[in-house]
């Protein structure tokens, strides 16, 4: 198949151009590829179209917040199947076709690693929300970092966010957020689905929060070549314990000195964070309550609790015993005095739309702790799911209180 | 389709344990999403998979490189379709599945933006080549710079290699090499599919390159909402001038001021220059040879060459009027010893393996310079064709050239 890339490449850009000819009276999603009319949103909702005349059925399905789904697509006569289904509620949802059979992306979409593989995503518009918005202020720069990690035995890449004035003020140090992602997303997440860099540079425009470095790596800590980690709702507390020991391993032995000793950070507890999305909050617990001398400030959105992390226990599983205060994450909250006096902010957040195994889990921890007598901010995100508008809210919401 | 993410993801997870299982004796391409068995490489060649019980016929196709595509593919009991391939040649090749009659990625594989769309890719080692491996050396950072371009009226982002020295001599300031993708290809294709951070790297660590920052920007400039580019091999030379034109204003307005304002560069003509790959190595002709105020070192990698781009002839038309030095780029090249005294390096090169569109265009273009007494380098990567193992290659030759 040989064939010269110029040609071809602006032959597929012209077919874009006739077809959105036919979507008038809607936008094309801002995550769409460049000219590229679907995914569109205008008032009838959210429309999907592939162009498969071979095909025998085509569905469009998605992640939380698109939609109790699969919707199935309808074939035109020009052998263009299309859904428009009601609107989604705002924020980025993944979608994928299921294409005779088989979930595959829309090449009209860019891809973002969500599901443990590159998946295709819809950016719908929230009406009056510009927190995450790009607007005309000073912007820092998100960079790859390449490290060798000891823990691992191989060589890693961390997305790291310097703040607007990190390149203008050589003499200023900053504190550090490390943000992590959720289960079978990756290092991008936060910058390509959160946005994390658009709502960091916004915060500190309005001088709602410190400047800072953000960090952000791949949570899967396994050595170089070993199987790829099995975990799940149904892995015992004990097994996941484990698992996040290595990532523990990576933050504490690797990342943390690799980020002090490549940027300017002011490189004590006082001045490092801790926060991250459903299993990335999990890490985030596991890892910066059993080390209380690193991190001072420590955020779970929408992390799932396991009230006794030495146990055989599932997520999922009916016979959780309750959260105890006493020996939950190995007593780090069993003396709430000194714990107030040492951890500057526990931040727990969900969305009111999440799975009731998230809500009950984390409310009946933050009911416990406040009844122990423990400092916790508590925030709701409504009417979203377990979904990436309910951690741009939550991000937005927990990013000023750091650093204070 | 409510779920619960952390559950599905490693479900999948545990799913392509056991297909690895099945696929002894061979390597999975480094190109894959974490734990993906295949594409994987053996001494047989190239093995694809993709599981579709319920589809009719499933294909592997490809860019240059990958071989006389398309490869049909065998529906296994489990519903499992698979090919192996013979081995492509070294280097990174796009490809895609043919899936009932659509062009689909692997969900196996991460995608790199090519063919104006996201693409899977598989990456296939070069015994010895260790120029672009991640070796330990220190790194550069690739960063994400955004920047408001007023030639366009919107939002861009350009990526942005710092060497790996710039976060600790804070008063070293930098040459700057501005380097372009190809068509359809976008700014993170020198990057991701390139891996020119990590030539930069070596070259850098070995003493044979200067340390410089590179600079990478979307090849497109039409203004926010305009109908996206409808350009192509039959487009007349004329209206191809007018579209890099407006690539010229955003270079030349926007890109070079705002690199220069957000970086410690050295602003001046004898530390800028300009390469590209296939379209890129004709912006790069385009731009640079209209502005020797603003550059001294140009480089065109597989650029197709246009005799009179006030012309209306087409790229590949057989009409060609030959390589004139005295009209060429608007007489660029009318006053050899002039131009010999201004430009500290002019640079073209091309794959053996290339159609013959580009290897006579590029090869008559260098003949004629030569004859005329413009001093040129001319380089060839043996046995590569219209893809990144030549513009791997290239760069590699070039860069230590450069800034000398």
């Amino acid at each position: 198949m040989k064939h010269v890339i110029f040609g071809i490449a602006l032959a597929l850009l012209a077919i874009h151009g006739e077809r959105a000819a036919a979507a008038e009276q809607s936008s094309p999603a801002e995550s769409n590829v460049f000219g590229a009319p679907t995914p569109s949103i205008s008032e009838r909702g959210l429309t999907f179209t592939l162009r498969a005349p071979d095909a025998h059925s085509v569905q469009v399905a998605g992640g939380d917040g698109l939609g109790p789904g699969p919707f199935p697509m309808t074939k035109g006569a020009d052998g263009t199947w299309s859904v428009t289904i009601p609107a989604a509620v705002p924020g980025f949802h993944y979608y994928w076709f299921v294409l005779d059979g088989v979930a595959v992306n829309d090449p009209s979409s860019e891809t973002f690693f969500g599901y443990g593989k590159e998946t295709s995503g819809v950016e719908v518009p929230e009406s009056g929300a510009d927190y995450y918005a790009i607007t005309d202020v000073p912007h820092g720069d998100v960079r790859e970092k390449r490290y060798f990690s000891k823990s691992t035995g191989g060589w890693r890449h961390a997305m790291v966010y310097t703040p607007p004035a990190y390149d203008k003020d050589l003499k200023a140090r900053y504190p550090v957020l490390i943000l992590q992602h959720g289960s079978g997303e990756d290092e991008t997440g936060w910058t390509r689905q959160g946005k994390a860099q658009l709502i960091l540079d916004n915060l500190i425009a309005a001088g709602k929060a410190k400047p800072m470095i953000v960090v952000m790596e791949r949570g899967y800590a396994e050595r170089v070549a070993a199987p790829p980690l099995k975990l799940g709702a149904g892995t015992p507390a004990v097994e996941v314990k484990a698992a996040f020991g290595k990532f523990e391993d990576l933050v504490v032995r690797d990342l943390i000195p690799t980020i002090d000793a490549s940027y300017r950070t002011i490189p004590d507890r006082e001045h490092r964070a801790m926060a991250g999305l459903s299993m990335g909050g999990m890490q985030t617990l596991f890892i910066a309550l059993h080390h209380l001398d690193l991190f001072a400030y420590i955020g779970s959105l929408s992390g799932p609790i396991y009230p006794d992390l030495n146990s055989k226990q599932t997520l999922g599983s009916p016979q959780h015993s309750p959260f105890n205060t006493k020996t939950a994450y190995d007593g780090a909250f069993s003396n709430p005095s000194e714990f107030n006096s040492r951890v500057r902010l526990l931040w727990l957040g969900v969305g009111t739309a999440e799975p009731e195994l998230f809500r009950t889990g984390i409310g009946a921890a933050v009911q416990s702790l406040k009844d122990a007598g423990v400092r916790v901010v508590y925030f709701e995100s409504a009417g979203t799911a377990h979904e990436w508008q309910t951690w741009r809210r939550g991000l937005n919401d927990l990013v000023p209180r750091l650093f204070r």
